[in-house]
């Protein structure tokens, strides 16, 4: 039987209802004839309490520990969710991690998946087990002690069986019904996407828009796993969601896919730093070190030996990063004349994978900005991604302007 | 290193500060120069909880995912006890029932312990390790999947860890501070004892001085492991609480140790049964598949062929009783006049192991109730047990003066 891999969130098993709603989805899949393979999250809330315990109890703590205490919260949703299926007539049972078992490394609450063994699931699925209901988010290391895999571990999880039992498609349920072009919350205008390729989702997720774990898109990505993103609240059909999956899948899509944006951002600028080969180097080397995370990167060009460096980074972490370059400073690392800081400044960018084949895009997304009035103050560039820094009081103008422009408010 | 064991109750790690209560005696111990193996409940109100939600998913459920989601709680709280010795600066460690491996067979949710490989936990405690925080109350069956041993279970786990490793003594730490005479609500007498043999306590257990669970007592009499019961709740040194141990570490003891009762008791007689070889058979038979837990027999000298069948049982299985010794005389299986039925008695029972050796306890035990005007309606009597079935108003009374006239607020 062709099988299928469905992942269930946390608020969508958050309680025993609605495991029961979810159960009715997987009891429908069955009906289609899949063998389901079902990854469930910790009951909405659990895993906080569970973190909260082991952060008081040790605030450095024994990671190895953490795990073992974490992972019972996915434990409990797989046994509840067998449970159930049972109680519809459906032959279902539970596996966490370890029985599985998924191997990960020995790097505890990070861990990374090294190999999962079919073998043992699909032992049962040929006795007649049609759902094999698996706890999220953890596995086994090499040294037989649980592992678990991160925040967001479950949707990594998710493809990776997907990968490794050569599923049909990757169903992850969720809160909201797919992936949009712009948050729904700035333009009303804002269209869910029936498909996304995975590039595009990456570079999506990665600036904000917090739908899938970009682990998990990368994974689905390499072992071209078809992923669908849609809502465990909506009565939906085969059609609903966003379907995430390769170009290729693509027939016809927009030059611009969607719309990203991020709030907090600020500006840092050197003046007047001696242009020497390594500066970028000993610039962002203390940056890296203070815990620093660097976005955006410009240099302008240099004259008489000297130049401008620009970067980005997000507001809260202001004050480490002008610590770092005033020790950097006065321990002659870095020559510049003033560090000049703006903190109210937001990221915009537009996204799609149609950008490679279509020249004008930067210059119409310029002109669109231009024509509202808004500066822009630093400009990156990728071969499928272009973002801007403007000032904050303009995002919402310009994420509208921007999705106006390139007529994302209809299906190509 | 000597090996100690030490269990800590739901109550006794129902917080984090109760755990970490419970750490610092681990500590202790540890300073003592012992390796320590701590055995840990589920926090107070989390196996309910777990129990709760398997029984609303659903009520004729499969075992085998009841003890995967039950099983959860012991896991979260040995995890937390690792961290918090940790913290103390003491090398520790936590391992679930599977990794142990705790092997048990395959009987969900009452799993008996068959194997405990004590050679995973010598390999640390050989590296440094100086405590290992086993999660009670679970194991792995021999298909690999997680099995719990039933209510009480963690005692028995303790036990058995006791008896695998060979350790000093098995500490059992719960809500209150031993096995006292009798039930200090009773009288303000009740004198906690410093010593029980395994056989008194099991006596006791059985009879409702839920202290230890029966089947830990019982492993404990088997592998001679020297048991102490003692409060988490006092500050407490080496000779607090009970200790149950074997007869012959018992130097001095009362003949009597201790008054037990059980109140809710009813007594059925079959007046004129026709007394025919097989007809206790025909009787309790049929009581038996009716889920009805006879405790004491007494049979009247037969006259003419006839005889009275008497037999206690508790209050609230009266009717089902009744039900099948009707359906019994419908059917012919059992000729019998009338069924007479009390359900206004309640049991007193003295218990000691130097009754073996003392004659006239029974003697003085009768004359002790006639002097309070106590009438008693059965008698049954063991090797180291005699208890009377009495009005249940007396109760309190016949407790008062059995605890006086064995002398039992006075030590050995």
């Amino acid at each position: 039987m062709p099988t299928l891999v469905m992942k269930f969130g946390g608020t969508s098993v958050a309680t025993l209802d609605r495991i029961r709603r979810a159960a009715k989805r997987v009891g429908r899949e069955v009906a289609n004839g899949y063998d389901v393979i079902v990854i469930v999250s910790a009951m909405a809330g659990k895993t906080n309490e569970l973190v909260g315990w082991v952060e008081e109890t040790s605030p450095i703590f024994d990671a190895r520990e953490y795990d073992a205490v974490v992972s019972s919260g996915e434990q409990v949703t797989a046994g509840l969710m067998a449970l159930t299926l049972q109680e519809m007539d459906i032959p279902a049972r539970s596996w966490a991690g370890w029985q599985v078992p998924l191997k990960t490394n020995s790097a505890h609450s990070q861990a990374r998946i090294e190999e999962i063994p079919p073998d043992n699931i699909n032992a049962k699925f040929a006795e007649g087990m049609r759902v094999a209901v698996v706890a999220g988010f953890q596995g086994i290391s090499p040294e037989g002690r649980i592992t678990t895999l991160g925040r967001g571990g479950s949707d990594t999880t998710a493809v990776a069986f997907a990968a490794a039992f050569g599923a049909e498609r990757c169903d992850i349920y969720t809160d909201v019904d797919g992936v949009y072009t712009t948050d729904p919350r700035i333009t009303s205008k804002a269209r869910k996407l029936d498909r996304i390729a995975f590039e595009e989702m990456l570079e999506l997720a990665s600036l904000g828009a917090k739908v899938l774990q970009t682990r998990s898109v990368e994974l689905a990505m390499r072992y071209k796993v078809k992923l669908r993103v849609l809502s465990s609240f909506d009565d939906n059909d085969e059609t609903a969601g966003t379907l995430v999956c390769d170009e290729e899948d693509i027939v016809e899509s927009n030059v611009v896919a969607g719309v990203a944006f991020s709030r907090d951002e600020a500006k840092m600028t050197l003046l007047s730093v001696a242009d020497r080969p390594g500066i970028a180097a000993a610039i962002f080397g203390p940056l890296a070190e203070a815990g620093v995370n660097v976005d955006m990167i410009v240099q302008n060009i240099s004259e008489d030996g000297r130049t401008d460096m620009t970067w980005s980074l997000p507001v809260n972490q202001i004050a480490r990063a002008e610590k770092a370059m005033a020790a950097a400073k006065s321990s002659g690392e870095v020559n510049f004349a003033e560090l000049v800081t703006d903190d109210g400044v937001a990221k915009v960018s537009v996204v799609g994978i149609g950008m490679r084949s279509h020249a004008g895009v930067a210059s119409q997304m310029f002109k669109a900005l231009r024509d509202e009035g808004i500066n822009i103050k630093v400009i990156t560039t990728s071969e499928i991604k272009i973002s801007v820094l403007i000032d904050r009081k303009y995002m919402e103008l310009a994420v509208q302007a921007l999705h106006d422009t390139f007529g994302l408010d209809k299906p190509a």
